[in-house]
């Protein structure tokens, strides 16, 4: 069978799967969930085998140590896996909800209730956590699955793709709820991405140039966030101790990822008590700054800051730092060199907390907090299936209801138009 | 300047427009509308005169009755669109509404607030009402937009777009909030499709040959729905008036748009007694059926349908009638042949009522009431920018909150992750 014919039958199994999920109650999907969680645990042994060979080709082709981490099942990640599972299958099911109806003059009582999406790809790089969170999550939110993992992680998910397969049949769940694309063909990726009279949504989960590549060559929608240049702004009445508490976490609890800070904005008239504090807390924490050239000749010798530093996503101990006259110049920098990912202001400025949340078209906005709260669980959506920094469909971190969209219903009475 | 070029600017001119927009209060984007309902009002003999050479132009090209009748401005025309700002402006601002806040165990304040999408791009055949309506709604939705009419209504076009330039003028808005393509270049949409960088959302407005055709160019998001074919389930149970009151009006009332029904099911235990009365009634309103082999049996002399007429939508007073074993066999003919447009059922039985409004995925789903409510005025939503049969973003009729999407908002007091 050719690589276009086995993802054309993949898809439209799992078109037909999406209509069973569509109206399953949710007691059947939690128990399913609840199988699949046991299933993992079960099964951890063999599954932590499987991902030895992987990780074993891994260091053998001399892929970078933060590469073979993500790759690699440690007997905690497998345990997390497991109880991620049961953690969806607690969440609130989305589908069936009606957030309001209301009558119209000629009687008829309009709403619109939430059903699954459909069929959703997901496509993301070798992490086989993902594989489960990916399943357990489109599953809750009652759509089918196909899911392509990265080529290192092929045995880990080729085998976490069996152990789940015998968690739905145990649980009378059509086996094409969930798929795995188990060859590892470049091309079987190419031929998804044109399926769009069965696939309904493309959700792409890793680097830059693979999201790019996907939205490239898809036919489908993708949802997507390319990269996460987010900011804070320290305004001149931001409290000096928050915003350092602030700016060190944003920076350094966690650098590698897309909801860390990596341009500071700084208010002219704070910049000299306020960044020479913050410099020595960096320094001890390891981080290099780069500057303007008002910030050097605050904090002399250290780098300058160029243009690409301002729409650089470091993901590394690495600042950008730049003095602003005012929040208006805090904002049209953003404007101009932002990913729409996330951004933040201090300051204990009631009126310029409320323009910065209204003006920053941001995806997540926030006043006197840190930007790595941009994340579905921290937010209290429960889960997060992914970002996205387009605005159509979902805007920021995706949870359950974001794998759906509302239909109406219309209960009547005969009405008929005149 | 080339075709390219000229696109190009339109689009970045509207982005920075789109900036201003976005944070412009409610009472200016009225008094904006307010101006162009008057501008239009002021200018309707100069704005006929124009669009009587339009007209004058398609005779001599030899388009067809309906056609002409689109594109002609009579004095009612006018005034309804004049009337039409007005009523754009007297509809809620969806822009900066938040639906819901909640409080997250560590006190951060999480909600989200409408903003608008940004660049919209409003790709249509020869209505020059169209013209205004859009315009009209995307400004109130804080959106710029960028107009393409069809290449027979450019003389009203133009006469619009000076009108409501002057109004933007006089209403201190940035001129590039409401662009139209003077040009009647076609290359000047293929170029418009391909600059994402600049538009957010297309919105295709017509017969289903133009909207493939701007699916099939474009890079930037397209919300559309190909074609209507909307389906009547007369269930046993159902009270046999107010069927055959909802058929008639589904069908007969105004058989050319996309929510009249094309396909009437018919439960095998009431077709013998519905259908003989429904057949008198579509006889005097003309209405040609065409029947599977059942429905011939009860109907002598009708002509048979064919696979083909499942899938057909006649615009027209000709519609296909199928008689199935009961709910389930209905729901999977719809599953089957449906668009995902509007469906109804007509019945008297509790349970089949809710199983079809929950079952069934089509964007509109209605129980004892005619397709024709599928509608964003009929609906509630104050008005239609169009209607959507893909799930992402918005589903069915679309009004202003649907040109909108929404950001988080964070209200912190210092907080940081640990």
């Amino acid at each position: 069978m050719s690589v276009r014919t086995q993802m054309l039958t993949m898809a439209r199994e799992a078109k037909l799967a999406a209509a069973a999920l569509s109206v399953l109650p949710t007691a059947a999907k939690n128990r399913a969930l609840r199988e699949m969680g046991a299933a993992i645990r079960d099964n951890a042994a063999y599954l932590r085998e499987e991902n030895a060979r992987d990780v074993a080709a891994a260091r053998e082709k001399g892929l970078s140590a933060a590469m073979i981490d993500r790759l690699t099942l440690k007997e905690a990640t497998v345990a997390a896996m497991a109880a991620g599972c049961d953690e969806v299958a607690s969440l609130e099911d989305p589908v069936g909800k009606i957030s309001s109806m209301w009558r119209r003059p000629n009687g008829l009582l309009v709403g619109r209730m939430r059903i699954p999406l459909g069929v959703i790809g997901v496509i993301y790089e070798a992490r086989p956590n993902v594989t489960v969170d990916a399943a357990a999550l489109c599953l809750k939110s009652g759509n089918a699955v196909i899911l392509r993992g990265g080529t290192e992680a092929i045995h880990s998910n080729r085998a976490i793709a069996g152990i789940v397969a015998e968690a739905l049949d145990r649980s009378s769940l059509p086996a094409a709820a969930i798929q795995l694309v188990s060859t590892t063909d470049r091309q079987a990726v190419y031929e998804l991405l044109q399926l769009e009279e069965w696939i309904d949504l493309i959700i792409p989960r890793g680097g830059e140039e693979l999201i790019r590549a996907v939205v490239a060559n898809s036919k489908i929608p993708v949802i997507k966030h390319y990269k996460g240049v987010c900011h804070i702004f320290v305004d001149e009445t931001a409290e000096l101790e928050m915003a350092l508490r602030i700016c060190m976490n944003a920076k350094v609890q966690r650098p590698g990822v897309c909801n860390a800070m990596e341009t500071l904005l700084v208010h002219r008239a704070i910049a000299p008590r306020f960044l020479p504090l913050l410099a020595e807390e960096y320094r001890r924490a390891g981080v290099t700054i780069r500057g303007c050239p008002v910030t050097e000749q605050v904090l002399p010798g250290i780098a300058p800051a160029t243009e690409e530093d301002w729409r650089a996503e470091y993901l590394d101990l690495i600042l950008a730092v730049r003095v602003v006259d005012d929040l208006d110049a805090a904002m049209e920098h953003i404007r101009r060199y932002g990913s729409l990912h996330t951004e933040a202001i201090v300051t204990n400025d009631y009126g310029r907390s409320q323009r910065f949340l209204q003006e920053v078209q941001s995806s997540t906005v926030l006043v006197n907090a840190s930007t790595r709260f941009s994340d579905g669980f921290e937010l209290g959506l429960g889960a997060e299936i992914g970002i996205s920094t387009t605005k159509l469909h979902a805007y920021g971190p995706m949870g359950l209801e974001e794998l759906t969209t509302a239909k109406f219903i219309i209960y009547g009475s005969g009405q008929v138009r005149t």
